[in-house]
């Protein structure tokens, strides 16, 4: 259907339940990033629920509270760097709040189409201060397990460019000046993004999937991680 | 007029012009906290004028970007700590960057009634994190001079219940659940702020200025102090 979505840039990660018995989110954050990344949520869901998990699903930018002012902010073109990142960072908290925390509390198991990870490699790449961009979520729970989906940065913009009809203003990262050209732009701005990614598998220890092996291949490593997880989260939760 | 208004605890600063040859902002912050505030920055805006000098006064909550969703939040009760805090560092990104810096290029001499010193200390009176908020605001001017009008509190609380018919939502800090009667609950809030301005005077260097002392001899004060940076500025700019 959306063939262009399936080959963003940007991670993804799956929280699990918070144990009753110590409230606190487990650690089993997964983070994506690289071409395929929405397929595999897709079907990771799917096999979640299959196994008789309550599996909740959390985009960006769907926050009720902000979603008028940044789709005004981007439509106006009004957004500077620091604008753009706290109006995110905004929307981010006011989900994780009022619908991510609740649901990791009444035991879901919550899915996230990109999360903190994808705010710091944009943010940075827009040019923020890489450290107050990470203080800025510091409010923000830390995923139990965080993919990243890793393709060849021109493997992922050839599919990108042929996929889509034209790049947005932001998405293209025409409002920082790196080119007129919004293909040359969103390239350019794409690099700065895969850098900052590569910077943060050893700083957060993003778990890395090969983005250019079979959908399938990709998505048994996934479900193994996951499974691995939610075992680990199975015993200490019946321990007494 | 509206007699209310100039008894809001909250610190006022004044902006100096940047210098032309090296653009970057002079650091002659003033903010005010305490009862009296609005009148006192009112009298410095005239007078600032009367000298010939191109004055511009800048407000809370006033950009276009966030100004609706601010208000929505605030009606419907939306707002967290953190979505509060991070709407309003989203405001104040947008009109620094979008009205004050360009003010300032432009050579004039920017007021502000409230600056980061107000969100300091409304945020962390709300729980949030003390070195969170300023890191959060981390990309701001420093203003030239910071005045922090002093009263005792019950002194200001005392005016502003008088004053006032009933307080708002989020200015009493019902939000936090200090208690479920608005004037005990404002008391108490307002507490937690002065708490904080108090320990951010030696931090920032906050010029505090009595007032409890009459208007006319807290505003020689104060055109004093001013009078003091703008010709220590004009040197500087004179300078080969």
């Amino acid at each position: 259907m959306n063939t262009g979505s399936n080959m963003r840039i940007g991670p993804f990660e799956v929280f699990y339940p918070i144990e009753e018995s110590a409230p606190r989110l487990r650690h089993n954050v997964e983070g994506i990033d690289g071409s395929g990344k929405s397929t595999q949520l897709s079907l990771l869901h799917k096999w979640l629920e299959s196994k008789g998990y309550g599996v909740v699903f959390s985009q960006w930018n769907s926050s009720e509270l902000v979603k008028d002012t940044t789709k005004l902010g981007k439509k106006k073109k009004m957004l500077t760097p620091a604008t753009f990142s706290l109006i995110h960072a905004t929307d981010f908290a006011d989900r994780i709040e009022r619908s991510i925390l609740p649901l990791l509390k009444a035991g879901a198991v919550v899915l996230c189409d990109r999360y903190i990870y994808t705010a710091f490699a944009r943010d940075v790449a827009r040019g923020m201060d890489r450290q107050w961009v990470r203080d800025l979520y510091g409010f923000a729970a830390k995923p139990a397990v965080a993919f990243y989906f890793r393709v060849p940065l021109e493997t992922a913009i050839g599919r990108l460019v042929t996929g889509r009809d034209g790049f947005k203003f932001y998405e293209a990262g025409l409002d920082i000046g790196l080119s007129d050209d919004p293909t040359e732009s969103f390239r350019l701005f794409q690099g700065r993004i895969v850098d900052e990614y590569e910077k943060m598998i050893p700083e957060f220890g993003l778990t890395v999937v090969d983005a250019t092996l079979p959908v399938e291949v990709q998505q048994a490593q996934v479900r193994q991680i996951v499974r691995t997880h939610l075992e680990r989260a199975k015993e200490l939760r019946v321990r007494p």
